[in-house]
């Protein structure tokens, strides 16, 4: 369900490091007629040199738009447009090298999905895939959260997970869940190669059919009486240490 | 400072957690008298056990007591004492083997900095330190969202974390500082023995004199255009690469 303000990525960083990356998806930007902010007209100029509309208007304006984003005098707007299932395949068509996919099955809260698409994007992942339903989706809060990384990290919103999962091992790609019951720590196990890291979700972790598609499970080694990571925290600690195995293996 | 609900655990997770750790630091338990969930009912049982005072009473106080937090029909209210140098001085002398700690220097996001605490707990870490200016106190928000880890791991506020900082040195606990610009990767540098990772904040990382009373600084690396992770991120990434090397060199 798009509402206002899903499509606007607000704040100085944010829209920074959207413009650093090229400024895909980036329709106009809109700054406020009085900013006082030498970033955000440093921002609006290499919007302007990116061939970007950049308009000047009253706060006012941005307040509605940004919603409850705190948008610092400047927001861009997005296009509406959403990656699917056959944008995914062409993406993985291009990869050269192993791809690092992650899946985010139904991550609930949208400051977890954000920090999950900047660990991501740090991480050198290729493309995250969601499904459309039971997660958050990609809104203002997100975007923000994100640090600018939704507008860099290609994210696939499909309807069925389960196709798309088994599209992904017909290609070669292995799928890793993770699960804090399983018998294999990440440090024992090879995670170099085609792989697709699937984190569950804030409460139950991954749903069944998931878990079922996946080709191993594998955990993150819990020293105390904590039973889980925060998802992000853990989605971190997983693609850090598949980064790591890759490298050490060149 | 300290206002009401700084003292409040709140919610099935996190009581949950403080009492399967012993239940260290909490006074008294209170549940709402007409509670259905039956986990409610369970932990009222092991705290009543466990020795400590449980009170039913209605759900407005519950409300009251626990401000903001969701309490879902269960609080437990915690001994306002925090632990101080002296009590680091004296954690320090007990701990067998090398030390590990963690040293947040000026987190600001209370849901950030409950999310540190959340991931020392789980990657084993034996003391946090945190200042008691400039960083976000051990709030409501902060234990919830450490997930109970902010009464098993202990948390030391301090005046002058300088003066911390110069007695971990003398003690033989070297000073490993987070830095986006340092030369050497984390997978570089030899993070085995007596060690203390610091962390900076959100917005400016370390602070100039604690950085300069580090060891050595080094660095998460980046794969893409973002230029730093959320700081619970980075903490995860970083003590869990510590961890890593622990294990490996034994």
């Amino acid at each position: 369900m798009s509402k206002q303000g899903d499509h606007i990525l607000a704040g100085v960083q944010a829209v920074a490091t959207a413009l650093k990356a090229g400024g895909r998806g980036i329709q106009r930007v809109r700054v406020t007629e009085d900013a006082r902010n030498q970033r955000v007209h440093d921002l609006a100029m290499v919007a302007q040199d990116a061939g970007l509309d950049v308009i000047r208007e009253r706060r006012t304006r941005l307040d509605e738009l940004a919603g409850n984003t705190r948008h610092q005098d400047i927001i861009a707007e997005l296009s509406e447009k959403s990656l699917n299932e056959e944008d995914l395949s062409r993406l993985l068509d291009r990869i050269e090298g192993d791809p690092l996919i992650l899946l985010l099955d139904g991550v609930q809260d949208p400051h977890n999905l954000g920090a999950c698409l900047r660990t991501a994007e740090a991480a050198g992942v290729h493309a995250v895939i969601i499904p459309k339903d039971r997660s958050a989706g990609i809104t203002a809060v997100v975007r923000k959260t994100s640090a600018g990384a939704s507008e860099i990290v290609p994210v696939f919103q499909v309807t069925n997970l389960a196709r798309v999962i088994r599209s992904l091992k017909e290609r070669g790609i292995w799928l890793a869940g993770t699960d804090d019951g399983s018998a294999a720590s990440i440090y024992e196990t090879d995670l170099t190669g085609p792989l697709a890291l699937v984190m569950g979700n804030e409460g139950q972790g991954m749903r069944r059919l998931t878990r079922e598609l996946c080709d191993y499970l594998v955990r993150i080694p819990m020293s105390g009486t904590i039973e889980s990571l925060n998802v992000s925290v853990a989605t971190g600690v997983g693609l850090y240490e598949i980064r790591r195995q890759r490298d050490a293996g060149r």
